[in-house]
């Protein structure tokens, strides 16, 4: 992805210098990830690539780290490589090299506090701002590259979906089940278990419970969200709710008709030229309508790409207005607390024809018994 | 471990407020586990205990995380859970909390920047400090504990080392080599693998090379330098140096030989009373004296406990005190670029009579042919 990457440097300095941005300093992370695709580790040492709009970009690196970041390939992206000893102090580095006393400096939205802090005390008057004003809006408008990259990830964790009768049945543990499932991730075609989310009963309806050591009873309904990195280094996520058995709770059958629906009315409704909270909006007044609205706990769905949770956010108050090539979850859910609780969540892409679903599993109740 | 970290928060507390700190915000990391138990995981929505000497100390947690914030026992510690909803904005209530309109916030060092800069608008004009100052200083010093907890963590970090014979064999690559030691990190006892460096050859004579497609050749040395983190929390680290048969290139042998030199005076010398710098003159000293200074290319070690690197920082520079209780690296090496290279790791913790060894495996040359 080499010529995606060197676009995407010019692109981001260009559009940080339009906003008066004097430098951009990414530690790793996500941000360093999609703009030069080294995979460093945040460490305490400091790795910084510092973008600066008419300049070449230049990377400082340790010493020690300087085999790695050639062997990333960073640059062959035209970005010098600067490195320092230990008993060097990098921060004062990259301040000599920025030059103005005080500049505006933006920082990569995970950077950690003590590099802020650090950066602070070596420019003394800086402007800081977020580097997440610039690259968020790079990073949620995905390449087709990018689409097809974030489909074959939805097909993968679609097929641990298809696989969960072999695992998910009454009188196992749901951590027994997320382990089967963990293993799974892997098999049909991630590097990483990013989460794996069985809700059986009422711990469904607590919406980031993640496993425990609970039975699963019989004609249960269970919550099971779960997603993962492809070797690429794109996400997936995707939740469907099943029942252990062939009968479910009949106020649990009642509100899931509800759910889908909402999640249904939602899909059908995203298109460039609406905004992120009108999406939200469409589900929950289906939702709030049917006597449910309380127990619609969360926010619609997270944009997706490298990172699980990015944005756009289809929440409430974001007035966001969506653009074909954005991609993201379309997540409701209903919780009956102490009881149980449904979720369906699919990846969505919008485009000029609407959205087109990134995961294709059947979405009503997943009968697991017979 | 409740009544370890009931004294933390009031130690942390105590000690925050005596450097003028007026709170101390803490989100999802090493940090918030140290002090709460809690191991959420860093995501864009605010998780975040708020300490303040002579207050009941409180996290704020979104709605959908409160059952996994209970979960965790902090309720327990006597920590008030304070819950924001999906369209609130918990800086705005984290800052009312606060009150003052100028506090001193001390952020813990992860801290992603995004945060950062949200509390910094929440409250203009608040000093800013890094929590670090007050947390490394608490986090540095182990209890007896945490000693016992990183001696299993080295015991099995050791039993991985001790099967070495079985994977690092001439004509199978680092990456098949370092898959296995990772099943293997697992099976004798940690729950995740933090890293895994394989330098074969030439590789070795890149400190921080992991894997690669290299097959190892005959006769060749080979850096081994892996980690992982226990159920209990605690992480591993040891770095041993194998022969790939039963001769090893006479100038390897050579520097090895200054290089143990320098690994056991400096372990030696470890007592409470010395710097970490003169720690790292100390091995610095007998390897440049014997021509290998330019050689060694970075600090002596790193403190270790719930993060694989943490303070004290055994480097140049560094005059802090070493006490009892105080854990760390003591890993030089020596790096002939283009060649190969060789390093010595252990873990060792401070005690009034001296360094003890968590690692106890052989440290000459690990001949594996026959």
């Amino acid at each position: 992805m080499t010529s995606d990457q060197h676009l995407r440097l010019v692109h981001a300095a260009d559009h940080a210098t339009r906003r008066g941005i004097d430098a951009m300093l990414v530690s790793p992370g996500p941000d360093l990830r999609y703009l030069t695709g080294y995979d460093a580790k945040p460490l305490e040492r400091l790795t910084c690539l510092v973008l600066q709009g008419g300049k070449t970009p230049f990377m400082v690196v340790p010493a020690l780290e300087r085999p790695a970041a050639e062997a990333s390939g960073v640059a062959e992206l035209g970005i010098e490589i600067v490195t320092w000893q230990e008993t060097e102090d990098p921060y004062a580095v990259i301040a000599d090299r920025i030059g103005s006393h005080t500049p505006t400096l933006a920082y990569d939205n995970h950077m950690w506090a003590e590099k802020v802090l650090a950066f602070a005390d070596a420019m003394p008057g800086a402007q800081q701002v977020l580097a997440g004003t610039v690259l968020g809006a790079l990073r949620m408008r995905k390449s087709a590259t990018e689409i097809d990259l974030l489909r074959e990830a939805g097909d993968a964790i679609d097929r641990v979906h298809a696989r969960m009768g072999e695992w998910l049945r009454p009188g196992r543990t749901e951590r027994a089940v997320a382990d089967d499932i963990a293993a799974a991730i892997i098999d049909e075609g991630h590097v990483a278990v990013d989460f794996v989310i069985v809700g059986s009963g009422p711990n469904g309806a607590s919406p980031h419970h993640d496993v425990s050591d609970r039975v699963i009873g019989d004609d249960e309904p269970v919550v099971v969200d779960i997603g993962g990195t492809t070797e690429a280094g794109y996400c997936s996520d995707s939740t469907r709710t099943y029942v252990t058995g062939t009968t479910a709770p009949s106020d649990f059958s009642d509100y899931y008709a509800v759910l889908l629906h909402a999640q249904q009315a939602q899909c059908e409704y995203v298109r460039p030229g609406v905004t992120a909270a009108s999406v939200d909006k469409v589900g929950r007044d289906i939702i709030e309508s049917a006597g449910y609205g309380e127990a619609f706990l969360h926010r619609t769905g997270h944009g997706i790409g490298i990172e699980t949770h990015e944005e756009p956010y289809i929440v409430d108050g974001n007035e966001l207005v969506l653009e074909a090539g954005m991609a993201f979850s379309i997540e409701p859910g209903i919780y009956l607390a102490g009881r149980h609780g449904a979720r369906i969540e699919d990846i969505v892409v919008c485009t000029d024809d609407g959205a087109q679903r990134l995961n294709q599993r059947p979405r009503d109740i997943g009968y697991l018994g017979g």
